[in-house]
C-alpha cells in the first residue's frame, strides 16, 4: 500500500503528464492543506511564454486565491522535480511547511543539490524530503528528452 | 546631472511611491531593454492577497507579455531594494543580464546580502550592482515602517 507521500506524489506525476502532452518539460505540484489539495500547477514555461510559469509558482499561486492570503500556514507542497531557486524562494515567501519532491535537480535544485535554501537565514524554514516515487518523476523527464531528440 | 542608473531607479522609486500609498511595502521595479521600459512593477502582496505579487515578479511578467517569450535577454532589472531569493530565482530563469538594486536587504537580499545567487552554479549569471540612489529607496521603506508603527 502507498504511503500518503507517495498518493500526493501520484497526482503530481498526473500534472505533469498533462505538461508532458502540450509539449512542456514535464513537472506537476500540488499545495495540501489538511488532506485537502488548495493548489495545483504544471509548467507551462513554453505555452505561456513566460518565465514565471512553473508548476510549483502555479500551485501556489492557485492556494493563495482559494485559501485567501498570502500566508500558506499548515501547507505542504509536493512537486516531481526538486525546486529551482525562483520556487524554493516562493515556498519560503508563502511560509509553506514541508516540501515533498521526486526528482533530484543538479543543475538547478535548490532544497539541496545546487544549496538548500532553507537552511539560510531567511525569516522561514520550510522542511524538504526528496526521492519520493523518485524512478518514476525522473524516468517521465527522461523519456520526454529522449523523445524531444528523436 | 544623474546617470542612467539613477534616471531609471527614479522611475523605480515613483513606482514604489504608488505601493507606499496603497498601505503595501514601498518597493518598486522596472525592467529595461534597449532604453525602453517594457516591464513595470511594484509590491501588492497584502492587496493582493498573494505571496508572489513582488514588485520583480510582476514587472518580470509584464516583460515577458511585452517581448511575447520568457527569454528576457538583453534586459536589465531596476528595482529599489535588493531582490529576495525568489526574485533573484526569477531574475536567473528569466535570463534578465544585469539587475541594479538600491537597497540592501539584509534579512532577505539574495545579490550578496544572505548570499548571492547569480554566483551558483545555475545556468545563467546575471551581474548584480547596489547602492543606487540608496538613501531614497531606504528612506522610503523606513518611512513607511515608522508611519505604520505611528
Amino acid at each position: 500500500m502507498e504511503n500518503q507521500y507517495e498518493l500526493y506524489m501520484r497526482q503530481a506525476l498526473e500534472l505533469a503528464a498533462q505538461a508532458a502532452r502540450l509539449g512542456e518539460v514535464p513537472v506537476g505540484a500540488l499545495v495540501v492543506k489538511n488532506g485537502r489539495i488548495v493548489g495545483r500547477g504544471f509548467n507551462r514555461r513554453e505555452g505561456s511564454k513566460n518565465a514565471l510559469s512553473h508548476a510549483e509558482l502555479i500551485a501556489i499561486d492557485q492556494a493563495c486565491r482559494t485559501l485567501g492570503g498570502w500566508r500558506l500556514f499548515g501547507c505542504d507542497l509536493y512537486v516531481t522535480l526538486e525546486p529551482c531557486p525562483m520556487c524554493a524562494g516562493a515556498i519560503i515567501n508563502s511560509r509553506i511547511d514541508h516540501v515533498v519532491f521526486g526528482a533530484y535537480d543538479k543543475k538547478a535544485g535548490s532544497c539541496g543539490s545546487v544549496i538548500n535554501l532553507f537552511e539560510l537565514p531567511y525569516n522561514h524554514f520550510p522542511t524538504a524530503m526528496g526521492g519520493i516515487l523518485q524512478q518514476e518523476c525522473a524516468g517521465m523527464l527522461s523519456d520526454f528528452f529522449k523523445q524531444l531528440r528523436k
